[in-house]
């Protein structure tokens, strides 16, 4: 294997991992709309009770995430092969959830999951063509919660989430000077 | 130092890490043969209730497993450092365990682990050379369990799990054409 | 973007995702001075109960920590953005704390958070500038705790520890010759 061919290996491989990472990023603050540059057009998601193209997953999770307080997903295990275009990988997560009242185990509750993607490169850039989130098991978080307290760094949906708004700023050259940049 | 040392450097640490997470695959999928490929011939585990070599070590996890539904682990935090042919990696884990009856602890519960490696590339090829997997806790989930409903992708231990039969698409070229394979 | 530039864009990546693990390594082997070669000099924390220095953030953990008989931080989605010499990340965890007795929510708890971080590279080593540490949820594991059993691989927090004494002895070479070193 030639070096360029080692570092285009090395490459994808970050570039599948952050794919995944985004998804997940998406899924956690409410900004739905970035799943369309990270399924390919068309792509297509299996999930726990939907099955559909990356539109109609849009329609479904904009009905079914205001139920919940918040999600949290916490990637975990990654593996993926990619032959030439097209890659496959699959990834293990906890994924957390929480809602009112802090009781109902529908809205309170741990499940972990793998996602197993079908990927295709695009245009230069890796997608989601096919995805089934497969999903091990589940349990109530019911009765375990503790109070929350309104201190330290709190998380948001919007702008004012510290990661959205830090990210805006080294976006915008407002982190300090980038001396290599 | 040169570039095709810290491109080798990088081939490295990622091929650590893929090693590591093919284990909990391994596990999770009951495929335990390929454990011969992930630890060196002669390699030894250390293990909450086992210490042996990986011939040992296969040969109770076979006789142990079938007590369980599934697990599934979910690696976290990794470490490793490299020096020449030898290299030490640390990871950590959550491990979910299941099983029947669900309100039996020691059938359904979830501990957390660090896995230590002493690792060696052998015929170019990183292998565990000896691998402590340190439990640092671990938590009953019995009565936590939620039903689980036969809906969305379904995880099985065979070739019919979703992860498995990609990966054979992929590896058959039955994914499409690879533009640049 | 030339291969060169491409090889350090990954190798910046791997190292800033090392950065952050080392964070968690120091916390929960409890090697606080480490902290000082993580953060840049006058680096701010903020955490949940928190905000300061991490001179200050070193002697507040030295006060907390006792409290607890142990904690695992299991490192989950990381991405990272960088431009220059400032760089984004943003890193999920599940943080675990278990201390005497077992029924003390206070301290038998499971917390998820994301950790936000403003890096900087400072004579050529990534550090944390500024670090935003925030809570999502927390749990209470108080009646969970199976029986700890005093079988297989211990942790400990000090050099006994299967990592940190596997690691002293990669690096006095005692782990047998490195071929390639």
């Amino acid at each position: 294997m030639t070096d360029r061919t080692e570092l285009r290996r090395l490459a994808d491989r970050l570039e599948i991992a952050d794919l995944v990472a985004r998804y997940t990023r998406a899924i956690d603050r409410r900004a739905l709309h970035e799943l369309r540059e990270i399924y390919a057009p068309g792509g297509i998601d299996h999930h726990t009770g939907f099955d559909g193209d990356v539109e109609a997953y849009i329609t479904w999770l904009t009905g079914l995430l205001p139920r919940l307080d918040g999600t949290l997903h916490v990637l975990g295990t990654h593996l993926a092969e990619v032959r030439g275009d097209v890659a496959v990988a699959e990834t293990s997560a906890t994924a957390r959830h929480w809602g009112t009242p802090a009781d109902d185990p529908s809205r309170n509750f741990t499940s972990i999951v793998r996602y197993v993607d079908h990927l295709e490169r695009l245009d230069g850039r890796w997608r989601i063509r096919e995805r089934w989130a497969v999903r091990e098991r589940a349990w109530s978080d019911a009765g375990r919660a503790l109070p929350r307290t309104e201190v330290g760094p709190m998380p948001t949906m919007d702008d004012r989430d510290p990661a959205t708004s830090l990210l805006a700023r080294l976006r915008a050259g407002d982190l300090g000077e980038a001396a290599r940049g």
